[in-house]
């Protein structure tokens, strides 16, 4: 295969930064978008000089090789299965499911099928975080790894018609801490304790009431991680994962818009910082395209893969019964 | 009275950095030093040219206006105690006891004579820290505080014979984060979750079993503290505090050796961090002095008082109880 | 027009940063390729879809709206000049020439045909320096401009072979600073004091001998600007500018590879720089192409001028005497 | 001698530093204060428990060891020489006059009496600049010293009283710098060109006319300093010393008032600097002090000389002409 010849479905704001993704992708290029409203499908698919189809349409096609699936979650397990029995590579965004066990059966169909599904965990291919996991797995550069901290803090918080049906902070939001927490110890944690709180805004806090919560994960050989969440942060989006060791410590520290400072009669003044996903995260999407891509055209493994994304999504329940039952919540429960 | 007139209990290392900071207060001299062993005792009293006495008679003594608790741990409630019964001030190290109801019934001594306690959190008097909590509960820079997150690890483990002795790392460390996250909440703890590893040096880890903790506190209204402990840090005294509120984020930063950084072929180096606490503190020893010197001479209210040194405590049995029981445990419960 | 096209003189190193450039602009589209030599011609044009012509071909051509002059210095004037005859708007890389007057007559030529020329001083749309000079000049945020200070060192010295043709240091690297102190005082230079030296590599020195300068420009109302070059730095690719004014200060800070520090031991480090202006100013010369593209197609004024170019090359002239003759230069004098 | 017994000539507010230096000084003891005015002698030395004599009685007692000269700087070499005649050790602030020929004559005298003398450059002991120069000097981490950045700029102008005696920007505040430059050039300038200007405040600029400078040096080697002075800064006391050599670069930046960071809508904002030099100097002036005692006490050579003092001297005065002639300027003429 030459190129990577890829069905988008899901014109939506994300679907739109992965088009953009493939666009810069040199082996890849978009050749069917799909979509339940029209007129973003068309808009996407002309930019891109795509055409527009439908799920069926695309899933049954010859030309294409390769599914993205961008559509709200419900319906991402679903698609997954689709894309598999088809016999196309598939590319989820997280989280696969809400529900554990439809994440468990999904994954069975996608073994089944021997088929390849890498899901959209962005962070991970961020330049500054693959930098921080090279130093420390790669140049072991921290010796043994004992303490995780990660800081994540959404500028403002989503939509309420996002928020009604997205499962809650744990599951939209924490999910991608939760992976990055498993991609920097290197260990599965094995407990989860969780107080979260309606700081915010209590309009639009969603079903479970959070939107400022502390986690504390901890594995089987003792390693701790850390995370601290809110959806509001003043100052832009606040993205930092540190890592402490038996030798040091390690940290990727967040963007700023730019590098200018400056120094007045109430001090010194840098600014603010990337404000949102879309300008933090741009090259790590970019990153995970390409990635996807070499590995759907070579035959490679891919990571993240369909466990990654069942595991983190445990680790999400079982953060959410922690918070609501005020417990400890060991992760053999789940 | 012109000059507050104090006795020592105690020569050992805490004795020395405050007979050192008692000397830099003007209006303050050390008359009197006892310790059970003589030798601390007569050089320290040699070096201030002060004299050496029993405790009993420093109690007794007319000559001796307040007196400074810095004995090992066992000692301190009865010292308090006798203390207020002679009607000096009282400065005592913490904690006060490592039993919760030997410091309920040595404060009630203290309330029923009325007698002057300050207890020794001395980061509250750290310059950063003490700009940091005026930031936030005077200018009210960041609106409401919403989350803590304090970062406390020491450069390396304390000697064993102290650590068998002192409670384990929830109450002789993280005390003083616990007391740090209740002076930024402005709020108390309701619950506390804490997980705790050893995973520095198995052979001294002490009573509990804990080298390396992350812990999570969570008021009435749904404001979070998480800390992070180590007994290790390669890198220097790593004493971070950083706070989250409605509109923005305030944080002090640790100290390092010197501003000087080198740039070469491997990047941008500057310097480790101050190493131990003598050096970081040695203002805020200074500075917690002043303020015992400044109320026991013209008879005003003392902070951090006994309550903050029971509060601290209670917190800090929780965390104990909450990791050997992996549950989280209320604060009521105490 | 819809779409501007552009034909590239030079498919060196430059040339092919700016068929990069081009691709990425939405209105613009590379149309021929022009080099002495055959084989980077013809890999360009093949890479950007583009034809392989000669200049004259270019020049005469009706479906080529723009030419881009990226040919070594001694062509530039020269191919100016026939741009402007032949009804093409120009972009020409700095300098326009080496030599003063020749740079004069070339301009002569650029006015009488009211043809449009831009000079390449990519610095001026690097990002950072942008909101730099957006922070001086139209928020007025240091009140008036008192003291620039640019620091500006390369990470080795360049080929021999180009620097025996360069001009030396002076006109090749400060001249790029002497945009970027022009740009940042907002008024002239009256005076210049340069010193310089061979201090990195004696061998490939070229022919003025100075790989290392401190240079200082005085306006006619006393504006001071300092510039440091250095043809090495063993840290990476160093950038920065701080401007002083009445109200405080502003500075851009350089760029690091990542925002990954480790701290160990020997303290904390930090990334460093980017390495070379490959990576530290793609943003720029995208940014620089969309503007010249925008002002070829809308017949706006475009900035910097020739104007610039030559007022650019006077200084370094001027420095180049100051240098060589051990005394300040006026302006006037060139 | 067990304490160096110490008489200080000049009880204004550069004399408090000193004496405040003398008190934390374990082997010291003011005994004496002189003073012009009466008042701020005889406060002087009630705080410090030493007697108020003339400067005559200072010089002709046998119960002084030692004299610091603090005194406006018109009697600075008489006094000197008198120090030396009356075999007292000798302190003095900078500069040892404003003319030349008089420092060097009384160079002699103190040569000719074999006198102990040490000049007051107080920023060689800033402990940050202590650090930096000997990570060039003794680690020889930078490899050899290439060029030398040093920003020094006052918070406000000086009282014009002050002023219009100084001599003029270069040698009342460049003189500092002029030393720090040969501190870390570990070379002799041989040549300087200064531009200065009056930006601040027309009326308090003094006789030569210049509140903000731009000054290079360049010794016989070829390494280069450049100074970058103002007599203002809004955010605070700006004393930055960069140096760049063959293998690196190193620096010691500001120091802040604290580590307090805000983070809000408008950006990251940091604490101005210390201001002013009594902050930010004072543990430079207690380690002179200390140095200045402990060569006195066991008669080993000291640093800053009395050569030091000149050879800045020197290099101000080629400044003071540079400027004035808008030349460059040869030290060999001065």
């Amino acid at each position: 295969m030459t190129t990577l010849a890829i069905g988008l479905l899901g014109a939506g704001r994300i679907g739109k930064v992965h088009a953009t993704a493939i666009a810069a992708t040199p082996d890849a290029r978009l050749v069917a978008v799909a979509d339940a409203i029209p007129e973003p499908a068309a808009e996407l698919a002309a930019a891109h000089e795509a055409e527009v189809r439908s799920i069926e349409e695309i899933m049954a096609a010859d030309d294409v090789d390769a599914v993205f699936i961008t559509t709200p979650t419900d319906l991402h397990a679903e698609l997954i299965e689709q894309g598999a029995l088809a016999g196309k590579r598939v590319f989820c965004e997280k989280p696969i499911d809400l529900d554990v066990q439809r994440v468990r059966d999904c994954l069975e169909v996608v073994e089944k099928e021997d088929a390849l599904l890498m899901v959209g965990f962005n962070r991970r291919f961020d330049p500054n975080f693959m930098a921080l996991w090279a130093r420390i797995h790669e140049d072991k550069a921290i010796g043994d790894v004992e303490m995780v901290s990660i800081t994540s803090r959404d500028p403002g918080p989503p939509p309420l018609a996002y928020m009604v049906r997205s499962g809650g902070l744990f599951k939209d939001m924490t999910i991608h801490d939760f992976d990055m927490a498993r991609f920097m110890l290197g260990e599965e944690p094995v407990a989860v304790s969780a107080f979260g709180s309606a700081l915010v805004d209590p309009a639009v806090v969603g079903p479970i009431g959070v939107d400022s919560a502390g986690i504390t994960l901890i594995t089987a050989t003792g390693k701790i991680a850390q995370i601290a969440n809110s959806r509001r942060a003043t100052y832009g989006y606040d993205q930092r994962v540190e890592v402490h060791g038996s030798l040091g410590m390690a940290r990727a520290e967040n963007l700023h818009e730019s590098t200018v400072e400056f120094a007045g009669r109430h001090g010194y003044t840098r600014a603010p910082l990337m404000n949102f996903f879309l300008e933090r995260y741009m090259p790590a999407y970019r990153a995970e395209v390409a990635t996807f891509v070499h590995a759907a055209r070579h035959g490679g493994p891919v990571s993240p893969t369909g466990d990654d994304g069942l595991q983190a999504l445990v680790i999400a329940e079982a953060a959410t019964r922690s918070h609501l039952e005020r417990r400890v919540v060991e992760i053999g429960e789940i």
